[in-house]
């Protein structure tokens, strides 16, 4: 293999310097969680393929990353990649193109005509439908049908060449005969003309594929609950933090395999959990340095109480599409989308207070109340709401700002209860760095109904580019050489290692380079690697167990005991 | 779906408890890692096929899990899939056909025998070779031949039902049309048999996936190092914690998902890193307080060269495979065994010092020696040994000890120079712990040759299971809850959310319980967690600003100020 190598589209190498940029925001995410009670699991990077498809959509089942059974699994699948047992079906034809001769056997003398018998043969087919004895008439059947009636001319011509079929059973039976040999070119072509037109690249998956890579940590965390729950104890907290792979089309700063991390509680419906939620970015982000970010949340129910007061409850995603796109279009576009959508001129007109919701979080909540006066369970989104909003402002954030966004939508089919997003600080462009919300029957779909859940996630790359727009990675956090030893030979080295040993198990990170190179190549070595001192050890320190300690910003030298170098280092 | 869900085979969970124990064995890698020079790298989960195919025998092949491509794979590939494209051989066989039509249409007549008939087509089939114009055959081409010749006595059939073909164009020409007929079944029927006969799964696997997942760390690294050779500084020490993924049959302790942790220097053949490689063992399980592993340590360079002095050369393989039997089989069957596979007595004699190697590092080295005074190899490779042994002695290892293996020939076809193994303490039950070695060549598979490697890997599954055995796991390291606020009500826990806040900016793990739940279900809770401590804040509490600590291993309480309770805790 001489061409250069390279990975995946979608996925990335990450340096040194990029995992400990990665790994800071992790651990810093890590430990909130931890502080606020929440548990590590960790589930298979695969799933069974029936735990992940069919949670995310059409779209996300096309995005699942599939993966190949191993061994033979096509030979051993053939016939239900296939559809049907080829063998089966051929012999099915055959007795069905016998029984087909029989019947037209006597219909025929040499004085009809061409188009009688073609007529003939297209009646009997529709007339024909071979269904199993139960009634049921499988899929290929159908297209056998089409495939003899498309056929009915040449079959025609044959049979109108031998004067239709003479009383004669010699001659019959000799030409059942011939005609059985092109039976089996009809059979095998059909199978093969079936196989061609109805091969699927989706139905094939499910034969050769039964495991699939992780496309969220949602689901295997649903699953995880469901199997494991008598060993938890409930409301569970767990958090989670492995990467997931989507075969989404890559571009900036979407990737084919991605980390997230998220924490749930599980077994509760206490509002409490979405104000820790609240407290919890908060908490994050101010760790991370990370100031100004905006919490947003929202809340399902007020959606929905919108929407029935406007009478729109089945126009719901609709309504909240044109909602969300207040900020880009204008009012005046919106209420366009709205009315387009089949939106009545009264409901939006119910809707004013909505285009103009202004002041702080009470203020906001006053217009939406003028809103859903009406509507049940837009009144116990707003209770919810409240209960939230009136607990943060007591327990105050340290960096953060909770706002009201009622044009907030993410995730509609899913959530129940309150929604959330995070932005990232007014200035830096970039989509939501977090976001998460309540969901009411999550572990159901593994046959644990009634558990409600909250959850939210941090988008780790998302994060780091802000953080790196934003010059806000402290500068320590590679975890570089401190000290590199130049190598003047065998014997050198070998003083040199055993003070190298000692530093380390000062915990000093130290290094000796491995060859006895030139002192040019040695320094441009501890120069790239942005090692900021070198310890020689030549000849003359040898004798005098001393250790020269160069620093390299400076140049500055000085000749040191160990112990003292060891001091020195620390 | 109702059945419960589960994960698929060889793969695992891992609970609160398992993630932290395992990341207490990888963050003390991890630092030691750190000490010793190596930076991290992570590299993506999956890589293209052909970085990973070839690279680990047919065995390796065949256990790498490969990912389906998305989309339409099956329909855009059906062509590559089936081997050729059907509609131009279709056309290919319609046309041979026609030639063959025209070639017997005038060889018989109505007194021909059938058997004449016969004998006929089976001649003209097998002189008619069908080439590409280039003299070349194709494998379906050959199937073709095969398949008229068994079809040859029906043909032969109908071509004397038609008395030959009579000498009139017309007939010919309505005969041909009839035929062609049967030609399309012909065509499609062989497509469909060939297709089904020559259908392998393993062809198949390269049309339609393109993606694997990363089967073990060095192969990824190799790349790695070719891909970002300009942005790397040589010698490269790298350091790689990361899951690696193998269709294995899963059987205890070994699982198709697993994480690998290795440590490798490429661009330096000092023997000083094997040096201290030894010493990053030692430090490694000393840190983990894992007393008493042994490093087994031998030279691919000895093997050659006993090899070569026993006259074996050509036997190095199953010369080590039987030596390597000694502990389990003993002297003479080792001898047998060595008998069978052809070596001489005479070779075997030279052998003898081997089977008694006894005493210290040295005098085995003595005993080596011995053997191999002649080989050049054998004598670079004990030099080697020796300047290892020599620079550890002279360092000391601080609980693993250093020993000679002369029957230790992991990875043979891989390693060039050193080869390492470690054995858990005497007494557990496990294998090798850990293993590594050097390899002259790693990276022009790649394109860059010249590039000596040496390289360690620690078991992080194995390592677990012994830690486990000998209960050396710390009692501290799982990051669990310290405290547990009990929740009486919205107000009370209000009050509560805003100590909790206090404590975890200092630190403290700490939680509300979400619900004002029955005060025994509570506390069963923090029972059940393990969470020492519980807060109550009731009525009173709430009036006198105290909180009552009740610590759940005595049942004894005390009532704190905030500030208190903050200390006690601490």
């Amino acid at each position: 293999m001489s061409k250069k190598p390279s990975i995946p589209k979608g996925t990335r190498d990450f340096n040194a310097e990029e995992v400990a940029k990665r790994s800071y925001i992790m651990e810093t995410i890590k430990e909130q969680f931890q502080l606020y009670g929440f548990q590590p699991i960790e589930t298979p990077s695969f799933e069974n393929s029936e735990t992940l498809m069919g949670k995310y959509g059409d779209e996300g089942d096309r995005l699942i990353f599939k993966i190949l059974n191993s061994g033979e699994y096509f030979e051993k699948n053939l016939e239900k990649i296939i559809g049907f047992k080829a063998t089966e079906v051929s012999s099915e034809i055959t007795q069905f193109f016998i029984e087909f001769l029989e019947r037209i056997r006597f219909k025929f003398n040499k004085d009809s005509t061409f188009e009688e018998i073609s007529d003939f043969i297209n009646e009997d087919i529709h007339n024909y439908i071979i269904t199993d004895g139960k009634g049921r008439i499988y899929k290929y059947r159908h297209y056998l049908r089409k495939y003899i009636i498309n056929q009915r001319d040449s079959i025609a011509v044959r049979i109108k060449k031998r004067d239709g079929f003479f009383d004669n059973d010699g001659a019959f039976e000799h030409f059942k005969q011939i005609e059985l040999v092109e039976i089996c070119g009809y059979a095998s072509s059909f199978i093969f003309e079936y196989l061609v037109k109805n091969i699927s690249s989706q139905r094939i998956s499910s034969e050769i594929s039964e495991k699939a890579l992780r496309y969220d940590l949602t689901v295997p965390f649903a699953r995880y609950v469901v199997q494991h729950q008598n060993e938890i104890e409930f409301p569970f907290k767990r958090y989670q933090i492995q990467p997931v792979w989507r075969a989404d089309r890559p571009q900036k700063g979407r990737f084919r395999e991605f980390y997230q991390c998220d924490a749930d509680v599980v077994g509760s419906k206490s509002l409490f959990q979405e104000v820790e939620f609240v407290q919890l970015y908060d908490a994050v982000f101010t760790a991370l340095d990370l100031k100004g970010v905006t919490i947003k949340i929202n809340n399902r129910k007020i959606l929905s109480g919108i929407a029935e007061v406007i009478g729109a409850q089945d126009k719901l995603i609709d309504f909240t599409v044109a909602l969300d796109k207040l900020d880009k279009i204008g009012e005046e576009k919106v209420k366009d989308e709205m009315r387009s959508k089949g939106i009545s001129e009264a409901g939006i007109a119910k809707l004013q207070p909505l285009f103009s919701l202004e002041g702080d979080f009470g203020n906001q909540v006053e217009s939406l109340k003028s809103i859903l006066g009406a509507s049940e369970i837009g009144k116990t989104g707003i209770d919810e709401l409240e209960f939230i909003n009136s607990a943060i402002s007591n327990l105050k954030l340290k960096t953060a700002k909770l706002q009201l966004d009622v044009t907030l939508a993410r995730g509609l089919n899913y959530y129940t209860g309150a929604i959330f997003e995070v932005s990232a600080p007014e200035g830096v462009k970039m989509g939501s760095i977090g976001g998460g919300g309540r969901y009411d029957d999550l572990t159901s779909i593994f046959g644990k109904p009634d558990t409600s859940g909250v959850g939210i996630s941090f988008g780790l790359d998302r994060i780091y580019l802000v953080l790196e727009e934003l010059n806000l990675f402290p500068e320590t956090i590679t975890d570089a050489t401190k000290v590199l030893f130049i190598n003047f030979g065998d014997q050198e080295a070998l003083a040199c290692l055993e003070a190298v040993t000692q530093l380390r198990q000062h915990g000093i990170k130290a290094e000796l380079y491995p060859d006895s190179a030139k002192m040019k190549k040695q320094m441009t070595y501890a120069n790239r690697r942005n090692i900021p001192y070198v310890v020689l050890v030549g000849e003359e320190e040898l004798q005098s167990k001393l250790f020269t300690l160069k620093t390299m910003e400076t140049g500055a030298q000085e000749k040191l005991k160990l112990p003292d170098l060891l001091q020195a280092l620390r």
